[in-house]
């Protein structure tokens, strides 16, 4: 399930994010990252609200993108997308080859997920999804009054740790991310929000 | 119409492009960067293909930005956008008080710019929004094989040729247009695209 690799201050990122809930299909966008320094590319797709499709939608994304033989790690925010769209990051580093990196800025409340899974349709396969994430670890990014929260798979927890440090050039969250969240919410709504 | 300021590394830059021609409206994308490093924040809107709203809609979207108050320069990629869709320089600096700078990859070929504009309805206020975007300079931004061209508005010469050499920090094109093209063309074609 995990590896060690060398890792290169220029290690190209995929850090992905999802735009604000507006109709039933919700924009992600992909930003291909040089480290945490340059833009090298922009993809992106839809997923349905609410839905199942999040795992596929993303990894045929990937697949089908001419950055996919340079991608060395796939970033998320948080593991689901588009409301309750759960991402298998099992499945998705399986299917792509790469290490997945799932970061969150707060320590998830489990008890408010699992009720509100519970009324979505698979709620059950949801729930085992998130489940399937792993353990979760906090890492400091600079600022150790805003420490992040990460799960991983398909890399060492300490390479993991090490890459989200080292590509939080410009904040507390690795700039694949933090761009990743000005794209998409700044073409669907008109200009870029922050996230709290 | 121009005034000489103090640049500073980090200045507030607005870069414009649009996306590819699918549809009437064409997604255009402003990416606003701190110099040539930092993206924060992204912006959008709608123009008519080959329509004569351009202008009106980026001086719309501008001031509606809560950026407004601190973007220094605008950047545009070429006077036409969405097709022919043309901006009038002038009129976005009077109506938004900053300095308009136009990059241009090659020397435009203004033959067929007028071939082409005559064809469609106000060919003559187009061609009048063309002449009126002033001079065309040459500028090296690194690669001296490759130049730029500019034309400027509410700007010196050589202050709008010193903000392009010192945002173009990843290729000859200053970074707030070359990811404003990323931007546009990957959440309209799904995956960006670069430019000829």
């Amino acid at each position: 399930m995990s590896r060690r690799f060398h890792i290169k201050d220029e290690i190209r990122i995929l850090g992905i994010d999802d735009s604000a809930l507006i109709g039933e299909k919700i924009l992600i966008v992909g930003a291909f990252f040089r480290g945490g320094m340059w833009l090298d590319g922009v993809m992106s797709s839809y997923i349905t609200r609410d839905g199942m499709d999040g795992t596929d939608s993303i990894i045929s994304m990937i697949k089908s993108s001419k950055h996919f033989p340079q991608v060395r790690v796939i970033m998320l925010d948080g593991i689901t997308y588009g409301g309750f769209n759960p991402i298998d990051i099992t499945t998705l580093h399986e299917k792509t080859g790469m290490p997945v990196i799932v970061l969150m800025r707060k320590y998830p409340d489990f008890e408010m997920i699992a009720k509100a899974l519970i009324h979505l349709p698979h709620g059950n396969e949801r729930m085992a999804i998130f489940k399937r994430a792993g353990s979760i670890t906090k890492v400091c990014t600079g600022d150790s009054l805003n420490p992040v929260y990460i799960q991983c798979c398909g890399i060492d927890l300490m390479d993991a740790a090490q890459i989200v440090r080292s590509s939080s050039t410009r904040s507390n969250i690795p700039e694949p991310l933090r761009v990743a969240h000005l794209i998409a919410t700044g073409v669907i709504l008109g200009e870029s929000r922050g996230k709290a």
